[in-house]
């Protein structure tokens, strides 16, 4: 792909978030360039690899969504506790909701998803970040969801300039509008900007190794996330 | 007061919540009949003192609401959590605004209020649910919420009932429409019927006197968080 | 294996724990009768893969006893608090001093363990763990941790009975004397009977779908948790 | 008195803690010099008064230990684990063990302690470091804890200087000794040399004016701590 994402993406240079995606280094390759992504790019990836893995993604999200549930209780002003209840707002009736509706033309229900057997992807990445959200501070926390948060916003964004994703009828092209889309692509800048200011007053430059051990750890569950739904087909 | 609080609020009996109530006795009616609800039903309670205490229940709101933040990351469908989600969305949105509101008109600036130190009473008392929310199960962190959801609209209810506050120009008069209103009561009766539910799920009956011991601590603390305001002047 | 597990172990009937353990059917006998429990006993594991394990076995305890350590905080009386400190004392300086010594004999120190890197399987059991342990009440965090608890005791009794690991130059015979020895018996016991009595006041019979669920998943990631060696040695 | 305290306790130069102490100015003061201090000094504190004091103490040592079960709980290294039990055996087997045995020479057992109701100085301190060891990291926990742990510290080391305290027949001689003596001063060494090296790995001088914040906070609460017996008889 010859998308150029440093150019793309100019408020990655010189922050935090520039400097743990760059130190992450083969793990984030791994991440953002996995099979299942190349698959999705190229239109070959099997439906029911994709459905499957959407139900692992959804209930992940219901992880992602409690940690940032987490961040209202450890935000510091009431203008953060808001930004962080709009996150949850968004999350629950937009993004699962697209999750829900995609999985409902597959035939499952709210209450199948609710009783859904979770991958041990889905265990161990959903747990970690439970972890992090909760025995560390609120840098901790937005630097473990960043990975996610800022991941999905790279692939989204190649997959968008990809040209083989620009037929009318790619059958994964609505996914990768939502994270291509200037939306999505608003909540990372929103996201990665509030991280930077929690950055300065949190002491990130004097925490950074511990705070990039918990990145990579993150990226190195991103990676192994991909292959959640294969992981169901099996067990 | 001759209102007849059972006979308006019907959905209190033959639950929990009726029980703990009824338990807390002399507790609760110190909570409910304090001095600090007679003069403000009597529109004597100096101004003064009406928003030196608003300052407090604003910085207490904080605390409120983390709680709800933990209900969320605590609960067991997506479907509880959008409703603990609406909750939080609510309390900053709504409840929090008209604090913030009414405040400013007296001069102080959400900036003020975020820096605003808190009275023992509200140190107290919003530490405490937030140790019960986060030690306890949802059961633990309903009950002891709910002396406060479910005690405000009582005496909402009771006021708005009280000759003493008919007159046009009563000073707490909006206060008062607030808590005694349709909208409030309605979060009280679906805030208890899920309290109902949790407790059929979540073994109330056979964890009562550990969930007596809460909501009566609760209360105690309701009673005493009257004089907040009184508190800082003092301080 | 002839050894009656039921007579050795009169404590687990008529108990929430025997209801559980009832409960999880095939997933128990995939726990206790795993292909790598069967090589322990016949002493064919190759030692090299017990290493492995034991590498992730330690970095399991680091949250098994993390999760103790949430016991002594979330106890209800000082005397509770005691008993569960003791537990965290136990571990961290014998259960895991005994892993410590081992693999030090395999030329890796403390500050090895503490960098290694934790297998899909230990990041899933480990943190799963902790969050119910955050999330949930004493009892949620008992019932949790209890298919570790009696498991490892179930297996220890059972190996110790079993007339492949009667020979003293058995390769795993001090492994399968300490979860079959007294002491540990001994532990389980206390453990169980403690589990009772919190079942007893906090509703355990009313919550038993709920407990069910949360020991069902961890018995699940028991059981996939002996192939945590094997899984770093593909990684 | 005329003890020069920074001379006594050199480790609290250059550090951290000499700046949190040296910040929070008039609220230390009215914490090591308050009235109860001074009365305790000139052994002229009604004993009533001072066993009040120490059943709230002890309720207060409660959360104190639980704070500290937190700390094990997140801590980055399995020795950084040890040490924090440590601190968790020794509160509830030395500390709390000498607050019992007190008491029980007043006629109090432990199931007396586990029901004696609380102050509002108590819920609010106990309360207040609950939630910072929560929502907070280690560093936000130890320095909230260090107010306790350095200031009475100094204040034993103080009154064992003073000459007020020096005839063997001073009521509060034994209570002065404990945290005037040396195993107390190196547990408060120990714990703030830690309090450095964790603030060294956690950003501590970006973080200042939030770890001050809290701090001050605690100090405000020690010295409102110190009515907690008065408190309890009024109430």
């Amino acid at each position: 792909m010859s998308f150029d994402f440093d150019q793309a993406m100019p408020f990655a240079r010189n922050t935090l978030y520039a400097d743990l995606r760059r130190d992450s280094g083969p793990a984030w390759d791994a991440y953002v360039t996995h099979r299942f992504v190349h698959a999705l790019a190229a239109g070959t990836l099997p439906h029911a690899e994709f459905l499957a893995w959407m139900v692992q993604d959804y209930l992940y999200l219901v992880h992602y969504t409690r940690a940032y549930a987490l961040l209202i209780y450890k935000s510091e002003t009431v203008a953060d506790m808001r930004g962080a209840a709009n996150i949850v707002f968004g999350l629950l009736n937009n993004e699962m909701s697209l999750h829900r509706q995609h999985l409902r033309q597959a035939g499952m229900t709210e209450s199948d998803l609710d009783q859904a057997q979770e991958a041990i992807e889905t265990l161990a990445y959903g747990r970690y970040i439970m972890d992090r959200a909760q025995a560390g501070d609120v840098l901790d926390l937005v630097v473990t969801l960043s990975a996610c948060l800022a991941g999905y916003g790279e692939i989204g964004l190649r997959l968008l300039h990809d040209p083989q994703t620009s037929q009318a009828d790619h059958p994964y092209r609505s996914w990768i509008e939502t994270y291509g889309g200037s939306d999505y692509q608003g909540l990372v800048r929103e996201g990665l900007a509030h991280m930077e200011q929690l950055s300065a007053r949190h002491g990130g430059a004097a925490r950074y190794p511990l705070l990039l051990k918990q990145f990579r750890q993150a990226v190195w569950l991103e990676a192994a996330f991909w292959d959640a739904g294969r992981s169901m087909g099996r067990g």
